[in-house]
């Protein structure tokens, strides 16, 4: 007889886990124990099942090839035992022994283990807001959620919607809520949408385009309650009220720590502490998945970051060393991507908002640039912005949006962070170039290059909030704007202290500008502000005056001038 | 008065270098010299520009504001002097002078310099064949071959073109003359496509795609002369005769090196030598882009790879020495990417066979899969297939083509090249995840996951040729394939030692299987025939003979019953 495994939890890590151990010891006998009426789903595709994109539910239970991951499929092709609908209910660590219970009979049975993994996932966060019973009020983190939440946007008595929480999963859903006809509020604590995911600056483009779809943001602001008289009519928040015939809850994910907190296994407020085997502080129990502390390489800490991709990749490490293996995980940094109503979205490792508050001193860089070559015809705008070490060098981060292509370039910088890379690294990085695909010098490079050159001395700049803030204030300075005369009647600042002089012109007019103000230099996204910076310079300016607009225009969050 | 900076070549490599060294360094005297009527222009986007795609020639030469970067621009924006039509003769290393030459003219003048920039480029390959110097032979690598090329597509007496060469150029180029109506005929002296860039499996579903388009290969053959009277008519072949009314000879490029061997600099065969800081033999004259060898970061040995992106990294370096830092360029593996008619393709590092001529063991995984969930209606398949060191795991190369999306897995390889690597990093890396995206566990994890497995002894494989050989030898083995029934009607192998039980059968039904003879186990991509392979040795049989067919039916490249 071979030893017995107990795996709690049945979406990603669970099953990964258990087939995996499964395979490389099958002498073992390996049991999955469920709570939910499914098991093994993709539950990261619901709001493409809300929008109609993934025709029926069931698909997101199959193999690619059509075939339905159920109890018999488990049985049959895994030699892996399920019970659906049954909960853990304890586990007594002396005896070995998880106590599960039937949710539909109520009954109870022991199961021995020789090895436990707990897989028991996250729950959506729901706060005790007066109201949050009310019918109408819905998240979305199981099938069932998906199917009920979706036969309520068919069955709403009115189209009015409520998000409340501007994160993934609240964004996620915006596409299906305004394809089908609703009028869509979000709520949001925070200043700002994405406000996990993204620095401010960054996020403004984005809830431009989000709005201008007909989306209404109500930032800075939260649920006082939820009105109605059985269903939710109405939802007051801090400083408003919204009227609402659905309301979806997306404030987050808490990941399930009860069963392993009553344990006595070691947790935290991200979730169950495990080693870099993924083991808890009980040598015969592992732990996987969204209800687990994960370990971010960039800052050495531990950090909650619960993710389809790295629970089956805890699953595969996991189902090693349940086998007997020594397989470890070395950690993440926080990678995440989404398209919002055509306008994609990524980041990984640290913002610039999380180093500092990590102490980090950063450089940064703000490129906003086509994604292609620009004679190419359907090369479109991304936004980027790098964050790193201001000393090593080092990479920390990097967010990407727009409506071109931000795959390749996350993923790039995933990779240069899992080795430490610096800025220097990701410019040398040999990146695949063609002009279908990307422009000669990435848009990634280029924005290593300019970290290079703010390291280098070569550029002092302002970010966008630290000019506004100049304004506010009322300092004394000049804009330099070194575009072309075409350019700056599509698109200007509206302040009285710009100076326009073409580029071409700059050596030229150089003794036109004052050499007692600060110069502030800018252009579309700052490459020829950079130049006419080094012009300046050279014409012999006090390079202490001498300042580049981070990402200039483009990516100028506030008032600007724009006839297109 | 500031050093005297000559800057020979102005498409990529030279302008960045002269530009470059111009900001840092305002004080020096800057001049390009360059042979060609334009300066600084985009040459990878010229298949674009046959195509149509980029409407004017002159947008490869602009800004992406619209400025066309001439000599005024040059003079005015950079403060560097350019000479065009200018022609570099000689360069006494002594004297530090150049001589240059008026091509239009023949007019000479001396140019002194403290420092020297090689950026002479390449040449297209044009082998002394009987016929060459016939109307209607073509050649693609400077904005004049564009222009002329596209009037000769106009102008041309019928519509039979000949490719000769089925490298990235000519490629590229199989769009623009099929849409321009052509008959193309492709001649490659090597048995597939892009051959310095894949292995034989992974070009044959890319021979496929092209051949579905209209485009008729003549593989292992060579043109033996061009014929025609004045303008070419014909190719003849070691093999054939084909009508050609336009021929584009595509053999690929060779480095520009006649200058500096004169000039008593050390060269190879792939070009001029340089160290990591882009000098020389003579330590006053810097080299870069198409003109130098390369250094290959995965072999550690010298190579030649012209490519755009890294010709302006060069620049960026050279341009630093020349202000007097002292910057390096580690070198590059590879990368490269291209779109033929609507097929992708990217490799990075080594395909399996660099590797094995470099005496290298390895191992490889050949992963067919959709590029995003199955669910996902605009999920594109694409063709993967991985190489890493048989006993580091070391990452020494991807290719990967298809449909689907290539360029993330492509540059996220190449940051692990840049970084040495395993595929036990490439496994670990934080890589996007989200269904419109990518799958949970990207292809590239999954490749990983299937050298993991071999490494660990978990797979033992064949690759498709292997399995052919064996078939072709009569050897005694039989085929399990364990798909569903109704994949099987869809599409099967023509054998009659092919055994079918589909996978959740086969635990049941093993015993039906013999013992004695060599089992290869198959589906469609191979995962569940790895599931049926362990299966099998978890019920006794000899693990020595029992296989895997690498990357299943669908990788599989010789005889298939498809019924779709």
């Amino acid at each position: 007889m071979g030893r017995k495994i107990v795996v709690i939890g049945g979406v990603a890590c669970g099953p990964k886990a258990a087939c995996r151990a499964k395979r490389l010891d099958p002498s073992a006998e390996v049991i999955i124990v469920e709570k939910g009426e499914e098991i093994s789903y993709g539950a990261c595709g619901l709001p493409f099942y809300l929008e109609g994109e993934v025709p029926d539910v069931k698909d997101l239970t199959t193999t690619p090839v059509g075939v339905v991951r159920d109890v018999n499929f488990f049985k049959a092709v895994k030699g892996v035992d399920v019970l659906l609908n049954t909960e853990a209910v304890s586990i007594d660590r002396k005896k070995k022994e998880v106590l599960v219970r039937n949710v539909k009979d109520g009954s109870e049975q022991t199961l021995f283990y020789d090895k436990l993994v707990l897989a028991t996932g996250s729950s959506p966060v729901r706060p005790p807001i007066p109201g949050i019973d009310l019918a109408g009020i819905h998240c979305l983190k199981t099938l069932t959620d998906g199917v009920r939440l979706k036969k309520a946007m068919e069955e709403a008595p009115g189209k009015n919607a409520v998000i409340v929480g501007a994160g993934l999963i609240g964004m996620e859903c915006l596409e299906p809520l305004l394809n089908a006809g609703f009028n869509v509020h979000v709520v949001e604590k925070l200043p700002f949408v994405l406000p996990a995911l993204l620095d401010e600056e960054m996020a403004v483009p984005l809830m431009k385009h989000i709005t201008s779809k007909g989306v209404t943001f109500h930032l800075n602001d939260g649920v006082s309650s939820f009105e109605g008289n059985g269903r939710v009519q109405k939802v007051k928040t801090e400083k408003t009220e919204i009227a609402a015939d659905l309301v979806l809850l997306a404030i987050g994910f808490r990941p399930n720590i009860k069963l392993a907190q009553d344990a006595g296994l070691e947790t935290g407020p991200m979730g169950i502490k495990v080693d870099a085997h993924l083991r808890t502080s009980d040598p015969d129990i592992y732990a996987g998945g969204d209800c687990v502390e994960s370990y971010n390489i960039v800052t050495g800490k531990p950090m909650y970051a619960p993710m389809g991709s790295t629970a089956n990749k805890h699953g595969r490490i996991i189902g090693n060393n349940l086998a007997g293996w020594n397989s470890t995980f070395s950690g993440i940094c926080g990678t995440g991507v989404c398209n919002i109503l055509g306008f994609n979205v990524a980041r990984t490792g640290l913002t610039e908002r999380d180093a500092r508050n990590e102490g980090m001193e950063v450089l940064t860089s703000l490129c906003p640039a086509p994604d292609k070559p620009h004679y190419m015809k359907d090369a479109k705008l991304i936004h980027l912005k790098m964050v790193a070490e201001k000393y090593s060098g080092r990479l920390l981060g990097v967010q990407i949006l727009g409506p071109g292509e931000v795959l390749s370039r996350v993923d790039t910088v995933a990779a240069i962070l899992k080795s430490g890379g610096t800025v220097d690294d990701c410019f040398e990085t040999d990146m695949a170039y063609a002009p279908p695909f990307s422009p000669a010098l990435d848009n990634l490079i280029v924005a290593a290059n300019v970290i290079q050159n703010k390291r280098d001395g070569l550029i002092r700049s302002y970010a966008p909030a630290e000019v506004k803030a100049k304004l506010d204030r009322g300092d004394d300075f000049i804009f330099l704007d070194v575009r072309t005369p075409k350019e700056l009647e599509q698109m200007r600042l509206p302040y009285e202290n710009v100076v326009h002089i073409p580029l071409g012109m700059v050596r030229k007019k150089a003794s036109e500008l004052p050499r007692d103000k600060e110069i502030i230099c800018l252009c579309k996204i700052s490459l020829r502000g950079y130049e006419a910076a080094r012009m300046l310079e050279a014409e012999g300016f006090d390079p202490g005056k001498i300042w580049l607009l981070d990402g200039g225009l483009v990516a100028w969050p506030y008032e600007k001038i724009v006839n297109m």
